[in-house]
């Protein structure tokens, strides 16, 4: 077990905040006040970002308050002042002249979150480690995974290799590098893609929900560029993971027709 | 005006249901005890079903009391007890020979589908000009539309010509007779298809998506089979009609990338 442990605390509207370090790496752990036991979700920060931006601490505090959950986010390798190797900075250099010359950043984006990956997902498993051998959590509480751009990138490969992981949310990246990993998920998943993606074309995020061998999966689509993502999304991912995390009976299907 | 006239009333666990008849035409009303002023949900049933099938119970219920909207279905032409014409009975023995055969009914219930709209667009706009001059509804509350399969099928030429629906929720249908009225349509919608759906093609729900001119417009498909639509897309177009019919300002574009 790495060396691992909770640092500070504080307590803001009914949610409380804990900073924590597992094996060197930075993360944040969020709890609705007076909670026991609960479910906990993990959640991916996007590509530049860090734990606790602000979509990742007003995704926190949804899911803590309309949920119920506990919550964690982990600083991703060379994010959140993590330090960043060689490596990290020649790809966040080739990203940079793409964007500047106007050419597409895809392949480049494709390539350096696939990196990011390797590293992240042993860093994420012994962070479960840690956090359900916690007294809030509990080693049995059921695990979900909410992570969009760079954090579906890393969520994908994880949840196809962590068992604990029983339902995720996922969105908005290229299908690439993802799709053979894709293809090893069964548990509930929830897909979101822009339908007017100026960067990663339709096709390929609905190819990319298709790889998904869960029984149970849903794609959601909303209209607008990349970064147009409606709040309403976050909504749905809270009330996804209450379906799917705190009601273990499988949904009867609905008799419309 | 047509005659109309409401008739028997009843209440069932904080919601008030009512029948009424305009010109001829049987439809039912549902509030929630207490409601003042108050946006109206029209709802359309699907094939075969009428205005107080389960489905229509349920998500009257849902939409009254969890969305506090006044709700109103008619019965379609043909349906609930309303009399049929020679042409409904031939299309409906068409359909059954179909299925008996094993033949596929996409055609029949396209072709059919358009047919009970001609007649049934004019019935709802008239339901409409009566339920806006009760003192429940009054002229000036927003309206929605909600209906998938047949429901879709009326409720998508009914949405492009009548411009007191402000938002609509549709869905499980084929594109032939109806992108060119999805054309038409810009208020926000929301569209569910079934990604396993044995009879409408996957190409062809995510087609008529596509042809909605809305700016604003969501696409939600489940994994499944045509008739294992989630109970959770109910929930989901409650919440659809109380962002848009009770909160009049557009939603501002989440900021995550």
């Amino acid at each position: 077990m790495q060396s691992a442990c909770f640092t500070a605390e504080t307590t803001t509207n009914g949610v409380i905040e804990h900073d924590f370090t597992v094996g060197g790496v930075t993360g944040a752990f969020w709890s609705p006040q007076r909670a026991d036991r609960a479910p906990l979700v993990l959640m991916g920060h996007g590509g530049g970002n860090h734990k606790k931006s602000p979509a990742m601490l007003g995704r926190a505090r949804l899911l803590a308050l309309h949920g119920g959950f506990h919550v964690a986010c982990l600083d991703a390798p060379g994010h959140g002042g993590r330090p960043r190797t060689a490596h990290d900075e020649r790809e966040i250099a080739a990203m940079r002249q793409a964007m500047e010359a106007g050419e597409p950043v895809g392949p480049i984006v494709v390539r350096y979150n696939a990196h990011l990956a390797e590293r992240a997902v042993p860093e994420w498993r012994a962070a479960l480690d840690f956090l359900l051998g916690t007294p809030w959590v509990g080693a049995d509480e059921p695990v979900g995974y909410f992570g969009l751009n760079m954090g579906t990138a890393i969520g994908v490969p994880l949840t196809a290799v962590e068992p604990r992981i029983k339902a995720a949310v996922f969105g908005l990246h290229w299908p690439d590098a993802l799709a053979e990993y894709a293809r090893r998920i069964t548990v509930p998943i929830e897909y979101t893609l822009q339908w007017d993606d100026e960067h990663i074309p339709r096709e390929s995020g609905l190819a990319l929900f298709d790889a998904f061998a869960s029984k149970e999966k849903t794609l959601h689509a909303n209209s607008g560029s990349h970064k147009e993502l409606p709040r309403s999304e976050s909504d749905s991912a809270v009330r996804f993971f209450v379906r799917h995390l705190e009601q273990p009976e499988p949904q009867q299907p609905d008799l419309t027709w």
